[in-house]
């Protein structure tokens, strides 16, 4: 039977039937439906086609061992977002995306140290407690944290900038399920745009910034981990998200402190700027 | 406004809307929806859209200048099958893929070259006419011809093998419309395999393999241009096409000729192995 435009996608539908992976078939047969809708939605040229496929060839040769350029892609069409989002907890902190700079291990650190390593920004203390939904301390829960310094740069992408690490740091909640640590207020700053998706952008009249925020990736066991921002509450582009991960929730003040009290456990001398942020796991079975 | 499962398509829609190119906005306007749709519908977890993230680049990084394996992913899926139906001309020769093997400028020959500079396979004549939808002849149309050798392989693909542009030329019609070459019979061959394509046919239990066919570009002043290919009548897998590219229409007997006359204007001695396949060029407003 010839390929037509009305046989065309029965016919690689059927090309997968015999995948043994179940999920994997699944996966491959809704692919072709969405991909062959689109292509029919659209009607491309050959020329509109070539591209296409020279675009998505250029997404993937952009990427190297500090640069997810597919990620990017991924992110600024809102997919990375709906994926998080159809994966959180229900009862939980809310997710966000993880984003293409997670990509060197963090270092371990002790409650309390600094994750700035230049000391050219503006310190700030960032402190919570890790929970069940039913508000039970979470103690040995374990914080991922990473975070671009003051001027927007995550340190992959100042390989030049000594020590390696800045801004990055792995930490245990204490027995109380506390955490706290030091670092400086990180700065809204643009996705890499001297890529083929900086190219996207440009053409399509969309700003490159993503408002300021600190990453996080929180996990205990028995509960699901989540990986999320908290963002800074009076950064520029908080209303406009390059890659649409901004939600109310997770949006904190970064405000001056006068407790002395607080300065003290912290290590620090008031006034100093303050993020409080708690952070809330599902039990492990939560969807 | 907080991303939602709810609100996430719209956000991105809206996110498009100053785009000032017409085309491209729709365009992207329509892949966020059918990417948003593929993403609802198969729900996918973190590990495995990272997963697709690590596929696709992949795919990117296996690409170089004579390798071009995100076409080759278009084929598989039949999405490049699916944009060539669509700009088919109806009465014309039908169209089909483009393969990705079309990287180098062909030859300009005489008719009547041999396009074969091995000599190792067997030799025949593909001779016929480029015409109009009514019948009249296109004299001065050109015919770009590629094919692989009758071991299935490219020029492109064996760089060691001399002299280059093996399999490949440029021909022009004559005065009455007629065009003919020598060559060798091509041979069915597995699309390559060593790549992150090779592997998801693996995974799903699909054969690589194309049935034998040379490949041609047709065009001639005032005609729309056809992409299409000469399939061997016999040929294995003639029924099961690794891309989707077989149409009925385009299958063509190889077959064995007494005739002197022929013989003579080909250049050639009897018996010798024939194709005769005429071009069908619409006009350049048909649709």
């Amino acid at each position: 039977m010839d390929y037509t435009v009305e046989t065309a996608t029965e016919a690689v539908l059927a090309s997968f039937r015999d995948t043994k992976d179940e999920r994997l078939r699944q996966v491959l047969q809704s692919l072709t439906r969405h991909l062959h809708a689109f292509v029919r939605d659209i009607e491309p040229t050959i020329e509109e086609w070539g591209a296409a496929i020279g675009f998505l060839t250029a997404v993937g040769q952009k990427c190297d061992d500090t640069r997810q350029e597919f990620v990017l892609l991924s992110d600024v069409l809102g997919a990375s977002m709906l994926v998080e989002t159809l994966n959180g907890a229900k009862d939980g902190t809310e997710s966000t995306v993880r984003g293409p700079f997670h990509m060197t291990a963090s270092p371990r650190r002790d409650l309390g140290d600094s994750i700035d390593l230049l000391g050219t920004g503006r310190p700030c203390v960032v402190s919570g407690r890790v929970l069940t939904p039913d508000g039970t301390p979470l103690p040995g829960a374990e914080l991922d944290v990473w975070q671009c310094n003051e001027k927007g740069f995550y340190d992959v992408q100042q390989p030049d900038v000594q020590p390696p690490g800045n801004g990055r740091g792995r930490f245990r909640t204490d027995d109380e399920g506390r955490y706290w640590f030091c670092t400086v207020v990180p700065s809204h700053y643009p996705i890499p745009t001297d890529g083929p998706v900086g190219a996207l952008l440009k053409a399509t009249v969309r700003h490159p910034y993503r408002p300021a925020h600190i990453h996080f990736i929180v996990s205990a066991e028995g509960q699901r981990p989540v990986t999320t921002h908290v963002f800074v509450a009076d950064s520029p582009y908080i209303g406009s998200d390059a890659v649409f991960a901004v939600k109310s929730g997770l949006i904190t003040d970064f405000a001056e402190s006068h407790d002395e009290q607080a300065a003290q456990r912290f290590g620090v001398t008031v006034p100093f700027t303050h993020a409080k942020f708690d952070i809330v796991l599902a039990p492990e079975t939560a969807r």
